[in-house]
């Protein structure tokens, strides 16, 4: 579940008219190099392209479950990024279809193991968890500091209702209210979702979960085109590497970041999707392996 | 080779009074964890303690290099960390006996096999080297934007003369004149130095060889205590552990990083070197196996 939308971006590099992005359309790629079985929980206005559509569909993903709304807009979000890329203004928000977006659960739909909840507001995450007959063996969701400003107990409840927070690492200060991420984990685990990953942009990303922590590097890249959905990249390889593996193990946690990892650093080489139309199955596998050679050490017997 | 000095912090858990610091004070107690066989190149006056050269006595440290200067003062340091640890203000800089340090290589000096060379003017870091008469297996240095400010010719004369630059990411930024740690990995390595260490605080260290990547994660700490030392402290780590086991392997240095990176994560849990005197070797192993857990992951065969 997430947004589908039109983003327009300027970068140091450039800047796009209106192309597609949104959560929802980022996770669903993504997660499509490990699952071809996915179901998407999202609402487009009558102007969106049918062409992505197409594309959705021919990655194996159920549209169902994505309502088009006619007459209506699709969301648009315009943005412009710093030239650290650490940073962004928002030029435009238009939420069109979103600012009434009532989560339809298709029949079909019914029964899922494996949900990602992109991020939107925390009513509409918590009415896809409602709206579920069977409890999935994992939800993981995302959210960002405007609905800890806007809505936080809401937020609260949605939180006590998953298993997997993902957020960067000011997310985590701002909802924790605390700068140490080891002390942050703690209180956001406390809230309710028992595994929480933070996102450290270029430094990577850490997963916590009781009294272990796992901390995954991010590759260095000599150029970031465009960050633009690369949260919802990771998002979306993680769990549909979690879906693929049908393992919920914290050792197969890590190979979900690293595969997440490992999209999202192919998502930034260029403007919106359009790497991650472009790469293989093959080419993550083998960015995979530039994951391993830059984080494997090993230790040997007693030195000095 | 770096200064030994009497420091004053002041952290948002407290300050100190005169307290003993210094780089080459670090670097020699974090390197007697691997090596007990260490000649220590410095100036103090003759206010330095005599209780602190005995420890460095019984650490192994050859203190024939270590000028005493009479009627004169020991180099003080006195700062002030910010709330988020990362940042700090020089209250007071008297150089005092360093204003003049003209390093003195004592005959049963020469003939070692590893340098490290401490943050120090490029001058006196380049004398050094120029003392020494047969040319060391491997030079390390450390360096800071100050030298870059008012030194950069006498700063890149140092830099093509040593094997290894260790800096932080702000500082590689600023020599490389690039933002992309990348990019700045291989301006920095045309000035000389084939290997490059690149500290990012909490978020881990990078090491740059030829077309050769790694990362190494920093451990989350629930409190920095106080970071004063903690660059040197890995340095001396580092080394120790290269000297120890005589190998500049890739691969080893991999393994050095992760020993200088635990022993720093020491050093920042108390005061000055006030860590780094209480613990043992069997602290410092136990805490390796932790990055060990901490870093690693295990792909396995195709999911999906």
């Amino acid at each position: 579940m997430g947004s589908v939308a039109f983003d327009a971006i300027e970068t140091p590099f450039g800047k796009t008219d209106k192309i597609i992005g949104g959560a929802g359309t980022y996770i669903a790629l993504s997660s499509s190099f490990y699952t071809k079985d996915q179901k998407i929980v999202a609402v487009v206005g009558d102007d969106f392209p049918q062409s992505m559509l197409d594309i959705l569909a021919s990655k194996g993903v159920d549209l169902e479950g994505l309502q088009i709304k006619k007459g209506e807009k699709t969301f648009f979000w315009s943005g412009r990024y710093h030239n650290d890329m650490n940073s962004r203004d928002t030029l435009v928000t238009e939420l069109n279809v979103l600012e009434h977006f009532d989560p339809i659960i298709p029949e079909n739909y019914q029964g899922v193991d494996y949900v990602m909840l992109g991020n939107l507001s925390p009513q509409v995450q918590r009415a896809v968890i409602e709206r579920l007959e069977k409890r999935p063996k994992l939800i993981a969701m995302d959210t960002m500091n405007f609905w800890m400003d806007i809505a936080l107990d809401e937020l609260k409840k949605t939180l006590s209702m998953v298993d997997v927070l993902i957020i960067n690492d000011e997310e985590a200060r701002q909802l924790s209210k605390e700068y140490s991420l080891v002390k942050a984990s703690k209180v956001i685990r406390a809230m309710g979702p028992k595994y929480l990953i933070i996102k450290k942009g270029e430094h990577g990303a850490l997963l916590f979960h009781g009294d272990k922590v796992f901390f995954a590097p991010a590759l260095p890249l000599e150029d970031v085109f465009d960050p633009t959905g690369a949260g919802d990249t990771f998002a979306g390889g993680f769990m549909g590497y979690i879906a693929a593996s049908d393992d919920t193990s914290f050792e197969n946690m890590k190979r979900a970041i690293i595969a997440g990892l490992a999209l999202a650093s192919f998502s930034v080489e260029k403007f919106g999707t359009e790497r991650l139309l472009e790469i293989s199955r093959n080419d993550v596998d083998t960015r995979i392996e530039e994951f391993v050679a830059l984080a494997n050490f090993e230790m040997v017997q007693t030195v000095g």
